[in-house]
């Protein structure tokens, strides 16, 4: 029986073509966070258990978990966020680090399910953390952050949206200005994390038959859909317009258009699954009207430090999955011409011989910079020049006994299909300038 | 009760300054295997439990590993190396990818056993392999940029030596020339797999009691012993100087020290443990006589892909852990000194009001490829630079009220303690030049 050569369901083989994709995507990511002073940071892929379970209960950890006893009865599970990691990093070290600390991360990530679309079971994703600032300019900085990235990639302003909600507010208008309980400001919670997935009938009927019939006699489902229905600010309630959040959302947007991000937007619908949450939560939209979705989001959450025993610090942060991205990025063909990392394919006429007499120019070439691969195969040229043309490299130097004493070389240009004869430093700085 | 600020044991988490070293560890590695042509692949860190069970038998995969049944009941393994994973990526596209292939991966990989200096449980490793060329020019290429590798980190050479045998060559000498059948030699293997690891006389009775009376009153354990004892080919008997493999070594050795690397020496006790290599095989030693050590090694393993029912490929590679490298590396006082990836931090006089102010100044920077972290906690000046500092940025410019309308700014180079004012266009360069 022979081995299959597929990978595990729901991941992939990265081929060199896959991974100079995947590569250039995240160069774009790493130059952008970096710019802003963001440093990178890892964990391990395998986390004990109860980093996954609340407060250190024994509550069971999600179905979508890779959890499984080690060899020595531990119980282990394979990351499937990073933000319970980099809290448990920062905890340990509560006292040390040099606050605000500014750390990203690009971790693969591990969840169980059926693999679909835009959902594999292995994946990436973008972590950027800001630890130890409790004003607004946090705030700021990762919604300004979050819109260069995507402006690095070329996206037009009117590719994407970015929408912000604060949790505190919600919860002020759920308890306080609708006057629900906390069961069933979950339960509307969790309805208004759906709606967008529902008919709007049947969610104002969702709505109603989660209040009681006094909260109905009063108007209470009316109220909240009118709160749900401002598309900005100044579309809220009046008695709304001036609670603390509701102000300084107002001037976290109004500060954003100032820095030139003028697509950002109040969103009171915006919800986000976690609980970890504390205040603002924002996502970023594809605009696109044929896959009009949430492409990434984050916010803030200065309770999960303080979980591990540690002085809580304030904590912002988001997470950019690859899936979503790449999908945006192709959609708005967004994806340049990706080159082959090597500059010059070697074609070698005269076999063994020829390639020990050529490696003083090869060694030249290489301790220039320059990317070089010799076919060592000792093919008929025509042959070894199509490989090179396979591989998407885009330049030839074919090397025989006759190359080996000029001080000029013929490079051939695949993409333009003409040549040249050049000396070895001309040719250095051709192949180098791109 | 708190949760744990432990990563799982075994394993490492990864701290600003731990990623800086591995980044930069790792970027040597990439730039040379990329000089030469070789190409970025992945496979994901789980794979099908039976890709390590030999030939798709149902042999009980190793002890080491960790291996688990997933909620879909399949069984996983984490991977522990990189080869099957890479020798099944080329058999599932064994017609259409362009030999010879050069590619390389530095995974992460798990073995589950009790965590030692240099042996984790998560840990790194360059993988590097040719397919597609069965002469000996690819093991010449494979020994040379192992032996680029290491000088890119400004390894001397005498700080380490490169040897080669030939698993061919071994049982041409354990079969026909010594006369024992496969058990014998299988035991004899692994004999000589330990032997650095035992007392030489008890490696000398362990080989006479490997052998049987006859055997033992031919004079083979001597035999045998000779043939071990050889230093080069010259010190080999006669009659095993003039075998094909021999001369090919001989030729190999010749070539690499034509090429420059004149530290490779033939070692007749060099074995490496995995069963699938198929003929020469070498291994880079640290030559530092208090840790004198296997680094990493490799062979040729032609066999591999064709396990998975695919036409086989001649293949080529090695593999290089993290651990000893950088164990390498700092025995040997080879690492520089690495600044923060953050060029400038700007402490900020003025609060909120003044960093709004600044956006332009700091966008410049950025648009320039200048790092820069704001420190937007409004405390007090000290403090601030003081982050700076414990963060090991090298430049700080102070901006207030009056920084925002001069076109000078003063840089301060913690480094050498001193300051200057300059244009930010003289800045930019400043920085970016180190």
């Amino acid at each position: 029986m022979n081995k299959t050569t597929q990978p595990y369901k729901g991941a992939r083989d990265f081929y060199p073509e896959d991974k100079r994709f995947q590569n250039w995507m995240f160069s774009v990511l790493r130059k952008t966070v970096e710019s802003y002073g963001y440093e990178e940071y890892d964990a391990p892929v395998l986390e004990p258990t109860e980093l996954y379970t609340l407060k250190g209960s024994e509550e069971i950890v999600s179905e979508q978990t890779y959890t499984f006893t080690d060899r020595g009865g531990r119980s282990v599970t394979m990351r499937t966020e990073m933000t319970p990691s980099v809290s448990r990093m920062v905890a340990g070290k509560r006292q040390e680090l040099p606050y605000p600390l500014r750390w990203y991360s690009i971790p693969a990530l591990w969840r169980y399910e059926r693999p679909q679309r835009g959902r594999l079971r292995e994946f990436w994703q973008l972590n950027v953390d800001m630890f130890g600032v409790s004003s607004l300019e946090a705030e700021i900085e990762m919604l300004k952050l979050s819109d260069d990235i995507l402006k690095a990639y070329g996206a037009k302003r009117e590719m994407y949206s970015i929408r912000i909600n604060s949790r505190i507010f919600m919860d002020y208008v759920l308890r306080d200005y609708v006057g629900l309980d906390e069961v069933e400001a979950g339960t509307i919670r969790r309805l208004i994390d759906r709606m967008h997935k529902m008919d709007y009938v049947a969610f104002g009927v969702s709505i109603e038959s989660a209040m009681n019939p006094s909260q109905r006699e009063d108007g209470s489902p009316e109220k909240l859909l009118k709160v749900l229905a401002a598309r900005t600010i100044d579309e809220l309630p009046e008695d709304l317009q001036t609670h603390e959040k509701t102000v300084q959302l107002k001037q976290l947007l109004q500060e954003l258009s100032n820095r030139g991000v003028t697509n950002a937007v109040f969103d009171p619908t915006l919800m986000r699954g976690f609980d970890y949450y504390t205040d603002v939560v924002f996502e970023v939209f594809d605009e696109n009207p044929e896959n009009n979705r949430s492409m990434f989001g984050g916010g803030r959450y200065d309770g999960l430090v303080g979980l591990f025993g540690a002085e809580p610090v304030p904590t912002i942060g988001f997470g950019m999955g690859d899936a979503t991205l790449e999908n945006f990025l192709r959609d708005h063909e967004l994806v340049p011409a990706l080159p082959n990392q090597t500059h010059i394919y070697i074609a070698v006429v005269g076999g063994d011989e020829v390639i020990a007499k050529a490696q003083k120019i090869i060694t030249t070439f290489r301790q220039e910079d320059v990317n070089v691969a010799v076919d060592i195969t000792n093919r008929k040229i025509g042959k070894q020049i199509e490989t090179a043309v396979k591989k998407g490299i885009r330049y030839v130097i074919v090397i025989g006994e006759n190359e080996l004493d000029t001080d000029q070389l013929t490079l051939r240009d695949i993409q333009s299909s003409s040549e040249e004869a050049h000396s070895i430093e001309r040719i250095i700085s051709l192949v180098l300038a791109k």
